[in-house]
């Protein structure tokens, strides 16, 4: 199988982690899309959306989107660790409720205020006007983990970590290469964070190379 | 099972459609979200979210998200045709990669023009600037539909209706109810739309009794 990604997508990183976690053999292929290496008619052929992560199976079959590539992987692998993404239907409906979730609250609201912070995307454009909304959002997201999400649990959707907990990590990172304070007033998250990266390394910290050169460059600019 | 939703909401649609289709009984319950019914403390205990969507199961096993639901009901009512989720991995995977990619393309850019045409939500503080924006990023998707997922099949994401084609048909709306012409140069997308109609109606004509109600006043509005 091959897996092309790039460490500065969310998605690609959460894979990466759980492809390195579990010993799934695949050819790690970098796409290197802020050089535009996703726009060649080349990479059009692997994945018809340009983006990146994706898959190309042994026998030529493709599949893009991080979470459907996620359930094909727990289908098709069956050592991998069932409370990754559960057999049992209704823990696995509680995974499915953040998989779906996450989308246009945790990853919208996180990547598109990084966005705007850092001037890239189509959002770019938006005067200034639009940054107080897109925080706001942000802001909404962080606080349904820290107060509906971790309430009575470890993890996002039970005392185990599953792939929910994996992309929601790799996630809010957008918002911490801002120079922006996750933690603050939010100690369940920091506590689950912390827990998330422990139970993941080291390939979470190999995954969060260049985010964290990042997180350190924000921080530097701040003192 | 006590079945949550409102027919202005695209997913409770979707869902509608569905339950009705496949004769799934549920209690039917509107929750009347226009009028803030959704934000009741006694909501609250039935949704955390506070949206419409969601179900809460004869014992009381409550599930939000309207495509964690199609799981759920698909694993747990065994005689539902399989074609609406398929049980093969890779078809299955075939329509997760449409169920994961609509988030923040189809649903996201019809759903937010929509908004911002009617002046609800919270992007509609932003100032006209940012309506080219987001009519360009609802564009990009009705044409990735046509290019890209329309391309060699008869529906999203093979020969045979799955939930993807419903919950397509569903969140495009949105943009038919501001006056938009989604099928003007998208023959495919017009055939399309045409043929899920056909496959779920009289459902679907039932779900979309209030939106084609606003179609109308659009038009009389632009003659």
């Amino acid at each position: 199988m091959k897996f092309y990604y790039h460490l500065l997508s969310q998605p690609s990183r959460a894979l990466y982690i759980f492809l390195k976690l579990n010993n799934i053999t695949a050819e790690f292929i970098i796409i290197d899309f802020p050089n535009g290496d996703h726009l060649t008619d080349e990479f059009k052929e692997i994945n018809r959306f340009q983006k990146v992560p994706c898959i190309v199976d042994d026998d030529g079959w493709k599949l893009a989107e991080s979470i459907a590539i996620l359930r094909y992987l727990m289908s098709k692998y069956k050592n991998i660790p069932d409370h990754f993404y559960p057999s049992d239907i209704r823990a696995r409906a509680a995974v499915d409720e953040y998989l779906e979730w996450q989308h246009i609250n945790t990853r919208f609201g996180c990547g598109v205020y990084f966005q705007l912070r850092k001037k890239i995307g189509p959002f770019a454009v938006l005067s200034e006007e639009a940054l107080p909304i897109f925080k706001f959002l942000m802001e909404s997201t962080l606080e349904a983990i820290e107060t509906l999400w971790l309430r009575g649990k470890k993890f996002l959707c039970s005392d185990e970590i599953s792939f929910a907990d994996i992309i929601a990590a790799c996630e809010i990172e957008q918002a911490r290469m801002t120079g922006y304070d996750l933690f603050e007033n939010r100690p369940r998250l920091k506590e689950w964070y912390e827990k998330v990266k422990e139970t993941t390394n080291p390939y979470y910290d190999e995954a969060h190379v260049i985010v964290n050169k990042i997180v350190a460059r924000s921080q530097k600019a701040k003192l």
